[in-house]
């Protein structure tokens, strides 16, 4: 039905009856348009669209009342101004990855992901039962004026693309690779250059050499930005992002304005395209990597060295932090306590049952072999 | 707002108008009473709990209009007969584990948890963008009349208490443990004697010995029935339930009953309570087993050789399966596709980043100490 067109219809109808309450029924189904600024191009298309299907659903949980338009990167915001916009109310709302904002603290990593960190499940487990939603939200966003809420997690990412094999610590020396943020620094104690370089350069740049490496996302974002023809070698894992978050930013104000009807169908919609937007990850990785594998790209994984060596560095930067940011500290002590539980915990069930049934058709076939 | 008064009042008032569609209004925020029958006790606070918290969250978004009460196990039907209750319109909809009713087929097992079957991630990801949702609606439960949605999920359990060590296939020959359905079929293979217990019953079969094992949930929930007390070992992982979801299952009639608006809030509550869920239990699982452990519990992880003989016995059973039901083999050979991607993909970022983050922390100690 025309909503619009029957509340008009019943003012008029009702205009004689002093029990009718017309500003009560405009708060309950108000019309909302809010927009929402994505950090994402359309062609990074699980995020993006991950955005878009939130938004519908909140158009049809409200009857259409609740219209927000969600806007790629650079089209209403460059991307990594989103959680500026949203929190000076350029727009309402803003999808995005916290560890873009590192520059302002190095805590915003914990939005989203830090070295070593947590995966997508424990990212959730701490965000909505271990306290890190309110954490971070008092810590950080709350200057910001924006209500955080989490929404998507691509799972472990890759650890990037490289033009030759790296076997040992030594091989990352003088190495220029395009990775930035919290990961970058860790690196640079190793003797990584890390370099800036926007999505859309990163194609030329490796295929001149300009770098010899550059991290991305996974195999089915990464397919599509066709690095597999510039570079030979894809690394994993992406030790820097287990299970980084991607976070609606709601500008308060505009927050504040909804009914509580609203704020819990948002809430609800955030949830829903967080658990869909890693579904859909884990979904379309694993033919996008037997594609990868089928145009010739050579995996391999970081050697223990390497690992541990990363690992040494990444502590060492924690230390750091915590000695002189506060608002680091803050998270962190918490978050660190989480983590370690996880860690020891998730080794029980899910990692012994892992290690086994992943590999289990091939010991079946050895076995018989011999 | 009591908006069944303004209805009134809105009607009253407007008496004179034409144009006034007070049964489109009706349509649009119909009030709406649905009872929920969980298949679990309120002892098992995580899923009980989360049914409740989902029927919060459609009354919070229908702003009263559409209230869900949720009862627990026994207390409308037995805990095992929710498929039956729903199918009959006996309630509108319920909260269950799809493998208890594996013997109305052993496909049921599909919509919750087979034996090395997927994780919680690849459960949702199958079931979400996989087609699996689709695949289990059409091949069993349109027989019965019902709309399934995934609704939560333990991760990984834990292979349950054993009153003695078990380090061989040999050990598991005439042993009698607590387990049933599909992985108490393919125990049956290997010389268990599985026994049909009720939950209640577990802790003084144990104590006298009436069986030697029995497998549960996971440290929280396990914790609570106090079974530490009387069986020393807790064994790891329960390969058979790597991801068991739980599913909402809605009366197809009540279901279409719904206005659209409706249906869609149910889906995204729905698709909230399933991330939340896993998070509560990931969240608490830790803890748990920190405090078991301190009251004496010894973990073991089941050896190589049972776990082969484990998975030897099940593709025998999926392979029987295959030959003599329709209906799961109609599921099994699109499911078997999909683990077997996703098992080569998630070994790649995923599990080599937990093989090595999860006891990084144990190498480090170990260099320096060196």
């Amino acid at each position: 039905m025309n909503r619009r067109k029957f509340l008009t219809s019943a003012g008029l109808g009702a205009a004689a009856s002093t029990t009718l309450a017309a500003p009560a029924i405009a708060q309950s189904r108000p019309q909302i348009r809010w927009r929402m600024a994505s950090s994402f191009p359309h062609s990074l298309k699980i995020l993006y669209q991950g955005a878009e299907q939130m938004a519908r659903r909140v158009s049809e949980a409200t009857d259409g009342n609740f219209d927000i338009r969600v806007f790629g990167a650079g089209e209403l915001v460059p991307a990594f101004e989103v959680l500026d916009a949203v929190s000076n109310d350029t727009v309402e709302c803003g999808h995005s990855a916290s560890y873009y904002y590192v520059g302002k603290n190095l805590a915003f990593g914990f939005d989203c992901a830090a070295p070593f960190g947590l995966t997508a499940r424990q990212q959730n487990a701490w965000m909505y039962e271990g306290g890190g939603l309110e954490l971070v939200r008092e810590v950080l966003f709350d200057d910001y004026n924006i209500i955080n809420l989490p929404m998507g997690n691509t799972g472990a990412q890759m650890g990037g693309w490289f033009r030759h094999e790296v076997d040992s610590v030594e091989d990352l020396k003088g190495l220029k690779m395009r990775i930035s943020g919290f990961a970058g620094a860790v690196l640079e104690k190793l003797g990584v250059v890390p370099q800036q370089i926007p999505g859309g350069d990163i194609y030329p740049a490796l295929e001149r050499g300009t770098i010899d490496a550059s991290e991305l996302v996974g195999p089915y974002d990464d397919e599509s930005v066709g690095l597999y023809e510039v570079a030979e070698y894809y690394y994993y894992p992406g030790w820097w992002e287990a299970g980084p978050q991607t976070t609606l930013y709601i500008n308060r104000d505009a927050w504040n304005e909804l009914t509580p009807e609203y704020q819990s169908i948002v809430q609800a919609a955030a949830a829903e395209a967080n658990i869909r937007i890693t579904a859909r990850y884990d979904a379309e990785n694993p033919p996008a990597l037997r594609r990868l594998v089928s145009k010739g790209t050579k995996l391999r994984g970081f050697n223990r060295e390497i690992l541990m060596a990363c690992y040494k560095a990444t502590e060492e930067l924690y230390e750091e932090q915590v000695e002189t940011n506060d608002k680091f500290r803050a998270i962190y002590e918490e978050w660190r306590k989480f983590r370690d539980e996880q860690y020891l915990w998730f080794r029980v069930a899910e990692n012994s049952f892992d290690n086994f049934a992943f590999t289990a058709d091939a010991r079946l076939e050895q076995q018989e072999d011999n």
